[in-house]
This record gives structure tokens, C-alpha cells and sequence, in this order.
């Protein structure tokens, strides 16, 4: 088991090692802890080995110039000029945030960015001033309109963080297809099926085979099939991607690009990097702050007093088992997988940062 | 079959001897037949019989004062004045379009209106302004938060229109449900079951049962299963809830008052009427349009293009569907069910307007 602080430190440390600011490492560090704490590890430091890898390959920019390139006074579109996701996302979160401020709400799209990360930490950076927050981005292309058989869309996550008083914040984070991908590498691993509705082959016929992926089949968007929505879960990825980047600039829908630097660049773009967009709604340009948050703690009370069905205890709010993992974990530390182990003892030695495996 | 305008006159009418002014009834007009045109015949001219026995039995005001009252550059609530909600709704999306047109986007919450009719028509408003249009409403609750067993929420629909170029615009306009309950009357006249995966019945156990609701059951999210993500679909209903009803003021959840004349009003409220949220953004706020426009027609070629799945000769893109119906509807006429013309004839004979069957 690791603590918070341990993993920070390490994980500051490596960014620092490879050129980013103290600053700009400690902000990516927080945004690859709180992942780990809210217990979606898929987010968390497993992901250091594929940024450090990509930057062995000379494609993550460790100094770059963010800036904005088109504002009016509730928008901006920000240039994430080619580096680790979390520095344009918090940026950006922050002008729409600031924009909130002065005009009732903000929302800025980002171009030329990479893997931001859990979008739901952008969304509660609103949270603390009164905001409404969202956050949604594009991803590499692994899911299938309805009626194709060709990966088209990332998982496309959207996260909206809302405040309430007494209760804890409403914090929905979730990706546009019934579950993520990690569920496949798992499945995969213990020689399990994957249950129907969650992905095709390469004809576009339905599977429960975890490597569907790997031989030309794709994700389903949320829904599953025709018959349950898919073309709505399809709705919903193409949305986030035009938001994310058509309307930034940046790539979209089967041009985003790999994260993975044993894959290579694609030879067709349709902007730059990958594309994320946010939003912060002050509450009060709608009434009064405390009468909204008055009103949302009775909305939580009314659906987490909703009758339970039979054989379940009780019914949650979006945000309870993530702040349940970050309660459980504060207290029992982050433990990692082996392999995720070995892959920091690899990374630390490479750049003569200290990492203890302890397992 | 019957024309669009010996329906759209014969809809204007009925709301003006109910006591709408001319130019309102006209617009609610324009609704109502958007929704026949675009195929969405469960919320066309079949709805005039519920509204006109609310209205017997006093239940909507005719001679609303819709009115702003609260504001901020980009944001508005506003009051329906416990109208027929085409009105508030048409008023709070062009309060969204000044705003936008002014600070680059505007998002406007509306109270104490009723059902809107379809929620696309608003978002598509933005279009012919170069703006992207956001739509949500709550409505009477029927579906079933994840691992509950009682209908906490409404089917809660968003729409999204995004403007092209040479394409016809991007129009998703979806319940955040797998279907909507219109499927479970059809099914349960035909004597049919439903899919698994759109309903449960009173404990919260899986139903193929179209009379589900009527025992006591209650409608899945999106999803259909945890397994699934009906997780996502109960977040996406409740985003859409907090939007339209706790931000603007309006009843929420399952205190969102029946539209049935033979429904008593509920004893609890969480505030009034119904609750609505739009929203308008000026594509022009985040690139130029010509350019957004040119990325939109690419976006739409390139899903367009995607190789369809097997037993499939197209991929489409939403708004395909209605925009086909518009044009079959243009060409074919509109026809309606034999209930609705009797539901028709029996109010035309009522308030003495004219009114003929031609099944």
C-alpha cells in the first residue's frame, strides 16, 4: 500500500525529471492521485508509464505555451500547443470559471491537447466557488455509431459536478458507453467472457469476446444495441466530440491520436491533438446560492430516500461511491498492481527517482 | 391523411377559443406540428385532448405574464405563469439567442410551465442563427433511479442542434430512457411483450410486462441494467431534472405534477410547474462559422462513411430520421389514428369549430 503523498511525490518528481515546472508536475500529480483516491485506478498512476513513453518518443511537448486563441465574454478556445493533457484541461477550467464570474457562466473549449486524466476533477474545480461544472473530452477511437462496424469515437466521458449544502456534491463522471474498456483487459485476463451489449466484431455482430477489440471489432456506444438506445449512447459520444473538437480545432471522431507511442501518428488529421470542453455556471446568475443549494440537499434526500429494490439497500446519488473509495482509501492507502509496479520501478530507475515496491 | 396547414389551422384555433391570443396559438401551433412533420407523432395533435381537458377543468392559465425574473449577461429564469409550456419555452429560448448574441452564449431556466411538446424544436431555434441550441425539460416521473423500485424521475429528454454547412444540421432530440412509454401502450394493445431492459416491475425485477407501470413499476434509464449502465441514464435524467427544476425553481422529481386532467395534483410540491433549461452558444464565440461550418460538414461525411455493420446499408447521423419524415410528411400528408380523430371531433364539436375525418 502507498499513501497519497508517497505516490505525489513520486509522480511530481518524474514530471519534474522530464522538463515540466514545479508547478505544472504537482497540478498533473493531482489530477493522477485524485483518480487513484476517488478509486478509478484505470486514470491513476498506470497511465505515468504510457506519458513517460511518449515522451522517450519526443511526443509530449514539456514546455509549452497555453494560451487562448478566440475569446468573447462567456467563451475562449484555448491552444494546448501539444502537451500532457491536465495542464490545458486546468487552464481552461479556470477561464471558464473566471468568465462565470463576470458573466453568469463560461465555457471554453481546448485544442491541441492529449489525456486529461478523470474529467470529473475539472468539473469539481467549480464546485468550491458556487458552480455548476462540467467537463467532457474526446478520446481515441474504440466505439461504433449505430448501424457501423468501424471504431469512430473515443468513450467520450462527460462529468457534471453540482453543489449542495448540508449533502455532499451531486458528481456524475461517466463514460458514454456502458462500461470502460479496462472491463475487456480484465476479462481478457482471467479467460473471461464479456457480457453482450458491450462491444461487436469486426462485421458489426454482436460478441461477448474480451479481445473483440484487438481482431477489428469495436466498443458499443451506452445502450448497447438499437433496441436499447445505442443510437442514444452514439448521440452523446458524437456530441462531446464536436463540442471537444470541431468546435475547438482540434481532431476528431477516428482522427484523434493514439496515446500509445508504439502506435503511430495517423497520417490524416482534422485538427490539432486531442480536444476537451468545460463549463462553469455560476449558480446565482440563476437565484440566490443558498436557496439552490437548500433546494439540490432535498433533491439528494428525496432520491437517496427513494424506495430500494428488492435485493439492493438503498439507492445512490452520482458522486457516493467515489467519495466512499476516497473515504475507504485515505484510510487504507493506494494499492497498486504489479504490474503497474514494475512499470514505476522501471521508469524510476531510468531516471534516478527513488520508487520501493510495496506490495 | 390531413395537410400541415387544415391541421396547423385547425390546433390554432382550438388554443385561440381556448382563450390564447392569436399569435399564441400560432406558436404553439408551430409545435405541435413540428412534432407530426418529424415523425414524433406522441407528442403532435394526439396531446390537443389532454390540453384541452387541463384546460376544462381550469388547469392552465391562457392569459399567462411570462416573465423574467432573475438575470444575469448570460443567464436568465424564467417564470411560465402555469401556461401550456410551447409558450414559455418558445420565449426562454429566444431570451437565450439575445444573450448569446450579446456575450457569446445564453442558458435560460424556466418554472411553473408544463409539457414543452418536443424538445428539438427549441434547440433547433439556434440554427438559422449560427448558434448551437441546447433543450432539456423535466416531465411526471415514470423511470426508476438504479437500484430503486419506484419512478423518482421523468423520461427527461435532450436536445442538440448543431448547425452544418453543405450537410443538413446535426438534431439529436432523445429521452434519456431506452424508449419512450409510447412503445409499452402499443405493446400491451397489440398483446405483446416488451424487451427486457426497459422496465421492472413494483419489487424492481426485471419485466417484459408492457402494463408494468400500471402495477406499480416503473421505466429503466438508458441502460437498462447496472451491468449496462443504467447508472449513466439515471445520471443523465437527473442532470437534466437539477437543470430544468432545482435551478429554476420548479417542482423536481417525483413532485412534478401529473399533465392528466384525471390525475388529482400532487399534496407535496418542490416549487412550481414544471421546469425547463436552454441553452444557445454562437459558434462565432469559439471560431469562425464559416469554418466551424466547413469542420461540421466533414464531421457528418465522416461518420457518414463508416462502414456499416453487417445487414446494414448506412450509417446515419441524428437528425436523419425526422428530416426523411419531414420529407415524406411533406409529400404523403400527416395521418392520424382513429382515437385522435375522435378526440378531435369530439372537442371540435365542443368549442364549435370545424373539424373532418379523413382516415
Amino acid at each position: 500500500m502507498y499513501s497519497y503523498s508517497y505516490l505525489f511525490d513520486f509522480t511530481s518528481h518524474l514530471l519534474q525529471k522530464m522538463g515540466f515546472t514545479e508547478d505544472d508536475s504537482a497540478q498533473c500529480a493531482r489530477v493522477f492521485l485524485a483518480a487513484e483516491m476517488r478509486g478509478i485506478s484505470t486514470h491513476g498512476v498506470i497511465r505515468l508509464a504510457d506519458y513517460f513513453k511518449l515522451w522517450e518518443a519526443g511526443r509530449i511537448n514539456v514546455t509549452p505555451n497555453i494560451h487562448i486563441v478566440h475569446e468573447s465574454p462567456s467563451t475562449a478556445v484555448i491552444d494546448g500547443d501539444d502537451t500532457i493533457g491536465m495542464l490545458p484541461a486546468f487552464k481552461a477550467m479556470n477561464v471558464a470559471i473566471a468568465k462565470a464570474r463576470t458573466v453568469g457562466t463560461g465555457w471554453v473549449a481546448v485544442r491541441n491537447s492529449s489525456n486529461l486524466g478523470i474529467a470529473g476533477y475539472y468539473a469539481m474545480m467549480a464546485l468550491e466557488h458556487d458552480m455548476i461544472g462540467f467537463a467532457c473530452t474526446n478520446a481515441s477511437p474504440l466505439v461504433a455509431p449505430t448501424f457501423s462496424a468501424a471504431p469512430m469515437l473515443g468513450t467520450n466521458p462527460i462529468a457534471v459536478a453540482i453543489p449542495a449544502g448540508q449533502q455532499p456534491p451531486f458528481v456524475a463522471d461517466f463514460a458514454t458507453t456502458p462500461v470502460t474498456r479496462g472491463k475487456f483487459t480484465v476479462a481478457a485476463k482471467k479467460g473471461e467472457k464479456i457480457a453482450f451489449g458491450y462491444a461487436q466484431d469486426a462485421a458489426g455482430h454482436p460478441t461477448d469476446d474480451p479481445t473483440a477489440i484487438e481482431r477489428g471489432g469495436s466498443m458499443l456506444p451506452l445502450g448497447g444495441d438499437r433496441e436499447h438506445g445505442s443510437h442514444k449512447g452514439y448521440c452523446l459520444g458524437a456530441i462531446v466530440d464536436i463540442l471537444a473538437a470541431v468546435l475547438s480545432g482540434a481532431n476528431f471522431g477516428p482522427f484523434v491520436p493514439p496515446m500509445m507511442s508504439y502506435l503511430p501518428l495517423l497520417e490524416q488529421k482534422s485538427g490539432e491533438g486531442w480536444g476537451h470542453f468545460f463549463g462553469a455556471m455560476r449558480v446565482d446568475a440563476f437565484m440566490s446560492a443558498t436557496e439552490f443549494k437548500t433546494r439540490m440537499d432535498k433533491w439528494i434526500e428525496t432520491m437517496r430516500s427513494a424506495r430500494p429494490a428488492e435485493g439492493h439497500d438503498r439507492v445512490l446519488i452520482p458522486g457516493d461511491p467515489e467519495r466512499e473509495n476516497e473515504e475507504r482509501i485515505a484510510h487504507e492507502g493506494i494499492s497498486l498492481l504489479p504490474q503497474v509496479v514494475a512499470d514505476l520501478e522501471m521508469i524510476a530507475q531510468k531516471t534516478g527517482i527513488r520508487f520501493e515496491a510495496k506490495l
